[in-house]
């Protein structure tokens, strides 16, 4: 069993620059899109963590190494897991990997649960079991 | 006395594309930064239409002609004007032009004014001094 | 037969603005992405088309009707066909079709075929028969 | 003597998303702009750098740690500063501050000088003095 959900996407005219690679910016736009598909697969929607729970994922940090150039057309592969969660708090790792399997970038962002108004909130019980971690903090609790 | 508005961009290198041009697409930004300047100068802040009067300028249509590419680091002027307004729309018109004045593009947008929820109403009346037409319209009517 | 080609999107976090849809400039870099598709469904990479046969479809044109909003993490159908075509131009139609097949916006782009230095040129022969109307013209010619 | 140089940027509407911010990729589009306008203030100019001399500062590490929300229109202070170089890599630092000098973000860019194929290169000696602890490196080896 993994722990990883991989998404793929192709890199768009508009995210190439002028050295003829994409700019470094959309590898952020891309952790994204691979954590949205890791929700999925987790198996529920974020955009419904938003609307009907008032619980957004606000990111405080992100990094990425960059470590061969994507370049137009080519698809990536983005391997997304969480790394760490705690009460208030879950970190993710990405990995972008080309198609021969060579890994383009790693990454990492943490995210800090907040309602709509930006305001620090616990996550809900019912994404407990979404991130292991906080599930065995909950459970030891008690 | 000049009925358009004036504000300079800097192209940035994330904008430009492998064509080693601005893409395409960053026009439009472009066009929204030209619209917001042209409705602070014209003495209103278009972020406080959105936010105290419940009113959204919703883009209907969006057009451009690109004459001239632009590029990295190229310094442009976009001029913006209301080119007719109605109750329920306004239309702005735009010229990007180059530091010698050349026309990179022209372009327009149509825009429907709009409530937080996406419904269409009449642009309040606080605002009818700064599109003419509509005053006209208002005028007329008594 | 269909004479279009069908390419599916995803919206993302980040093509999303303070309105709670799809920002307007990111159709143009969709109608991109279906255009690529587009000719690749017909036979060819575009990829290609630029770096071995120094042929750029450089965009003079584009336009968009926007007509429903797009929200995050929507499934969207983009619709690309060629509807017309000369000896140094090509348009293409576009429509944005939302999962149960309502029409989200329709747009257009007009390209004019250059040379990596940006001069006009003819598109090469060995493209013709991927844009019909380019290839009468040729025949008629005889 | 300050060897910091600062740059006004305003969050332009597509920046935003959905959360009613600037989305956090866009910082790294800031970062450039403010690395950038750093080189001018030094004395040379980026696009030169690598038109003339074949030098590109390649990106191959960025992290930014998200402070404060930035919020469309917010006038932003990007203050970009050099924080090491070596004969073949530099380390940028940045802060984005509000306009009442509070801090938004901080981040931080580290690049590899590179020719047009990628190919990493020292820096070309006219830009040493630019860079000081290249200098000093390179005083130090006679």
């Amino acid at each position: 069993m993994t722990d990883y959900t991989d998404t793929l996407i192709r890199v768009r005219y508009a995210e190439t620059d002028q050295m003829g690679v994409a700019h470094h910016a959309n590898y952020l736009i891309w952790f994204d899109v691979g954590r949205i598909e890791f929700c999925r697969h987790s198996g529920f929607e974020y955009e419904r963590m938003e609307t009907e729970d008032d619980t957004f994922l606000v990111v405080a940090e992100a990094s990425c190494r960059y470590k061969l150039p994507a370049r137009f057309d080519d698809v990536l592969r983005i391997r997304t897991r969480v790394t760490g969660s705690q009460r208030r708090t879950v970190r993710f790792g990405y990995e972008i990997l080309g198609e021969m399997g060579q890994v383009i970038a790693t990454g990492a962002t943490l995210h800090v649960f907040c309602n709509r108004l930006g305001h620090v909130k616990s996550l809900p019980e019912k994404y407990h079991e979404y991130f292991p971690s906080i599930t065995m903090l909950t459970e030891n609790r008690g």
